[in-house]
């Protein structure tokens, strides 16, 4: 596998992931999978694998009502599955590039980070590593909820059911939830909002953030100076969209009388951070997405396609390629030759390949709204909240899916897939880069702008 | 002038366009601009100077029959003098650009579109030859129009003045109409929708362009062996967008009835045609554009943002951006160390900028439509195309800018201005560049995608 990973990295993520999604599919379609025993229809079947498997959230039935309680224990065995192998193939991939870029440019063997990512050795002991911090985290959030919704009069097999769901579907970003009514009795329950919360944030940062954070807090009080350039900006930068989301959407849905109008300031504000967090890309929501302002999607359309850190199981562009193209811009603006950040030199070919993979993402995206246009009545609006919401694997809706005709449905069936797999195939594709040209055209520059 | 243009280019670019349109809000204020004689409120007359000097043909008022004749004619000198004045500046700033990166980096002199740029000689000259060529090509257009105004019954001076109307007003890719009508009545009439067509098309290749292509006629038989790579670039970029549009818009609105669908197919081609050519930034339909598809005004979106050629009258993120950035993404999935097209290669500089342009772009489009959401009722469909054009200069309307509030006209102003004046600055940015770090950080590659 490791040799196939290196070799064929967008075709094992494309089989792997489509293999798991067929499987549960077939495990979603016995009539026993429905509470109301008379079976799922294929497409909706099909829909809620890949959303699970994908960590993405978004659901064509009501999870808590629709599902019987085995069909449930599938979809949460598939949000588990997904998450796993995500993280997994990304970070195997990860090793491959390192190695293979060790090989054609030496200067890079030499750089820190390198040595750090490959000291993680074999792919058995990065999967084990994988699982204990999953697993870990998971149980964590579970250990915090249980207590609460026990305290609040569930039963103790519901509150553990409960529990163990929304950890998994937290750190995992999945944003499925075990009720019909979801998260919307807890909004101003921090108990609950809280944990789930810190459970996506540190989710989204993505496995090799949380690998480097582990080995350089070993280093004792000088940790910090162990953090690799990856760690720094995908924090940095994941803290500055928190920021930046609960500020704006804050504001503008502070006296919007069906979301935070009626809250008290500390749930105002609590409910501000979940709505900024949530967009990269957990996909919960304690109030109604539907019902909020369009300007107030707009803003989380921005933040869901930027999405969280790379190898993680959030989805969208990720935080990394967001700072590379900003810090390109800000060097450009002072007419630097070189991308400094943090006492380090990024690379030129990260930029390009950060444009693809921008490039590509919005591609996909306003072809998918104009298919969605084409065979709907719904507006621009919502189209694009959800179109870019499985692309990135989100989840939050404003609730259209359920309502798409089924040739919707399959639209963003493709989204969901393309948006998770095309993530790890990119990083994967530059391992295979071993071209190179002796003979260079003569330059000349072409009027930009 | 020529040591302001080459120091500070953005400076000198946003101080003339301002003064030219206080000067020409000046000249719309008084109560003879208007037919009606009352005068204009001061915001109706800022917007239409704006939309006049940068040549975008957005209108707050009807241009036939709010504004006298004396007010028409003002708006037809400000499209004039703005489409020379951004020709002008967008040049010159070019050829400063040349020269200093002729200064700092000697390997790019010996390319021959450099010494070819150079040649066209002084500032004197080069104005000169922008003049001859827009009048040449203004004329042109005004005489095909001429006979069929006079045919279709028009008396002589009536004809007389709207061909000059329009030949300016098609040039310079300026959309504005001279009657209520506009050219609804023509929607059929080859002889009307096909030199007004071609002269927008050929204003927005730009001047370099155009200016190359009339050098390269000298050397007879083998004349395409001295085109320009940014010739070869925006022309086949330009061929390219103008037929996918041609193809989906065509598509997309054959059977709307309340567009093509009524339509013989010779006029649903030449429909499809012109509504291709006009989101480039022609700004002139001869159908209802607001009476489109929802999912027409995505495409149109997204073919207005690309706008025009580099140093043209057309606004946008240019297709030279659009055309480097495919070339990178085809590169980065090549495995090709540099960026080849035309037997060339492009500067790995270039893409940076092109990322600023096409990010930048996306910002202000991005928070002019959160703004405008916010303080009007208009759907994001209708907003997004209002927002686009206007930041594109482009001037098609789905026919919610007349009904903007103040507040939003302004927000639209500020968009047309900095559309403009921030295309000719990005370019003059680049002639600024002569910092050059000594010390080099070392090399760490986060992780994309
Ligand atoms: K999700
Ligand atoms: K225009």
């Amino acid at each position: 596998m490791d040799r196939t990973a290196r070799e064929y990295p967008a075709r094992l993520a494309m089989t792997v992931f489509g293999a798991v999604i067929a499987i549960f599919t077939l495990l979603l379609l016995p009539p026993w999978a429905t509470a109301s025993g008379t079976g799922a229809r294929f497409v909706d079947a099909l829909f809620t694998a890949v959303s699970a498997v994908c960590v993405t959230g978004l659901v064509v039935v009501d999870t808590g009502t629709y599902w019987s309680e085995y069909g449930r224990a599938v979809i949460l065995a598939g949000i588990k599955i997904g998450g796993l192998g995500v993280m997994t193939l990304a970070s195997l991939l990860g090793m491959a590039v390192s190695r293979r870029i060790g090989l054609t440019q030496k200067l890079l063997t030499a750089s820190e980070a390198k040595v750090r990512t490959s000291s993680l050795g074999e792919v058995g002991y990065l999967i084990r590593l994988i699982i204990v911090v999953s697993v870990t985290i998971e149980a964590a959030v579970a250990a915090i909820l249980l207590p609460r919704f026990l305290a609040l009069g569930e039963s103790f097999g519901s509150a553990l059911w409960h529990a163990v769901f929304y950890g998994i579907s937290a750190f995992n970003n999945a944003g499925f939830v075990p009720t019909a009514e979801g998260l919307m009795p807890y909004t101003s329950d921090w108990l609950v909002v809280v944990p789930i919360g810190l459970g996506v944030f540190v989710g989204a940062l993505g496995f090799p953030v949380m690998a480097n954070l582990l080995q350089a807090r070993r280093f004792g009080r000088r940790w910090y100076r162990h953090l690799s350039l990856h760690t720094k900006l995908t924090v940095t930068t994941s803290v500055a969209l928190f920021g930046a989301g609960f500020l704006i959407i804050g504001a503008m849905e502070w006296a919007n009388p069906r979301t935070f109008g009626d809250q008290d300031v500390a749930t105002k504000l609590l409910s501000a951070s979940f709505a900024s967090i949530m967009p990269r890309s957990g996909g919960f929501s304690t109030v109604d997405t539907g019902a909020m302002n369009p300007e107030s999607w707009l803003v989380m359309d921005a933040l869901m396609f930027v999405g969280g850190g790379s190898a993680s199981t959030a989805g969208g562009i990720k935080v990394t390629t967001l700072a590379v193209m900003l810090l390109a811009i800000l060097a450009e603006a002072r007419g630097d030759r070189d991308i400094d950040v943090f006492g380090r030199r990024i690379p030129r070919d990260t930029l390009r390949l950060s444009i693809a993979v921008v490039f590509i993402g919005a591609t996909m995206v306003l072809a998918s709204c104009i298919a969605l246009l084409s065979i709907t009545e719904f507006s621009l609006a919502e189209v694009l909240f959800e179109v870019i919401s499985a692309f990135a694997t989100v989840g939050l809706s404003t609730g259209i899916t359920a309502d798409l005709p089924d040739g919707g449905k399959y639209v963003l069936c493709a989204l969901m897939y393309l948006g998770r797999v095309g993530t790890i195939s990119v990083l994967g594709a530059i391992a295979l880069r071993d071209r190179r040209r002796v003979v260079r055209f003569p330059e000349e520059r072409p009027v930009i702008g």
